[in-house]
């Protein structure tokens, strides 16, 4: 700033950039994305970062990245501990991204699927929607694609669904699956066991669907009783269609 | 046809055009309904229809446009007989799109939000997909936008969320969201009352927020509790965000 005006604060979007397809991002992502001084996003020690991915072929030269690495893995912590254990971390990363609107850039929060489901721009926006003016962009969540990908929906017209973050315990797991008739556990990497046991023990297991990287080119849709084995990573989730849509849809 | 080649059948796409705001649509939707032959959608009678109105701008004067017009709305069945009420539009939708697609031309059959989030495409899938070539494009469901709208998730990180269709009675939505830590009811429309009595008595009414026309120019957002006596349209939605997120983020 070569003036002594006062900078007017830039805009802060948490954008939703879909399941895993740049395709299946909205219009509204890319003009963000595309228009924003700043592109940050969230991703693990050593990894390009999933939401990255999806991006990067939109971000030009003149755009900067901030990357926000986490210092752990939402797996490799229990969940009791999990938010404590990386609140610091977060606070750290609203800083960076204040310090960026702060000097009059518009900043793009990217995340995988939609932004308010389960994504890490949750933390961020907790911190500075009240002093910063914030637009939050949905995005296709991953479970919707995954569903896209078994052909056939998980419930009919006048049942409920049940969306569950795979960080929980197996009877915190058991519990909900028991009590939906149709369920989405997302998030599942190491958790596959426990999400087996769990659709096991309710005795729903047999029409359970395992989905990984959901519209990729690593797309992967099994039985759930086939997937048992699989190093299952952190974008994957299990679908369990209801009684009613698994009997009538069962012919294909 | 002049040849007397056989017709190679055309391929069905169900597409999902997000909540309301035509930006909101994915980039994939937007290809597939510009290149698809024939464009189809339900539509309540004497209304344009929601999907239609989001796509129309993007239809060119060489598609065809399929109009799937409701003998009945949804509102005006009781949920027991909704499925049965219908299910011959259905069987007659279903074969208008399979003329189209059998004379080998590719239909994008459109929906508000998801097509699988109780989207009407659903039953034309269930008759064509065992016959013919689908695709189904996921969208940003409606609960997203109002969520986005609201300025606020409606569940932490480890808190699963219940997505409920208000076709149902009320003592059946009083079950179920009185057993989930968050949820979302769709479809409210005129509804709404049983859904405000629900919510009260659960005890969860002061904390819920209405939700109409998401993303739109028409979209409204206000406590549940000051919508009571609202002339709800069928796409508006209520939000009962968690405890915690209550609590933690009640400042704002």
């Amino acid at each position: 700033m070569t003036s002594g005006q006062p900078v007017s604060p830039g805009h802060l979007y948490g954008v939703g950039v879909g399941p895993g397809d740049p395709e299946l991002m909205t219009l509204k992502a890319q003009r963000v994305i595309t228009t924003c001084a700043v592109v940050a996003h969230f991703a693990a020690r050593n990894r390009p970062g999933n939401a990255w991915t999806i991006v990067e072929d939109l971000v030009a030269p003149h755009q900067e990245v901030l990357r926000l690495e986490y210092p752990v893995t939402t797996e490799a912590v229990t969940k009791d501990s999990y938010e404590s254990s990386i609140a610091a971390f977060y606070d750290e990363s609203a800083a960076r991204v204040a310090a960026q609107l702060d000097a009059g850039r518009d900043v793009a929060v990217i995340c995988e699927g939609d932004p308010f489901l389960y994504g890490s721009y949750m933390y961020v926006h907790q911190r500075l929607a009240s002093t910063h003016p914030t637009t939050v962009v949905p995005g296709v969540p991953a479970f919707a694609a995954a569903t896209a990908a078994t052909g056939r929906p998980l419930v009919s017209m006048d049942e409920h669904l049940t969306i569950v973050p795979a960080v929980r315990t197996a009877s915190e797991m058991k519990e909900t699956l028991a009590s939906s008739p149709a369920s989405v556990v997302m998030k599942v990497g190491r958790r596959l066991p426990e999400v087996v046991d769990a659709a096991e023990a309710v005795g729903i297991a047999d029409r359970a669907v395992y989905v990984e990287r959901a519209s990729t080119g690593a797309e992967k849709v099994m039985p759930l009783l086939e997937a048992r084995d699989q190093n299952a990573p952190y974008f994957s989730l299990v679908l369990f269609p209801g009684e009613a849509i698994d009997q009538r849809w069962s012919g294909r």
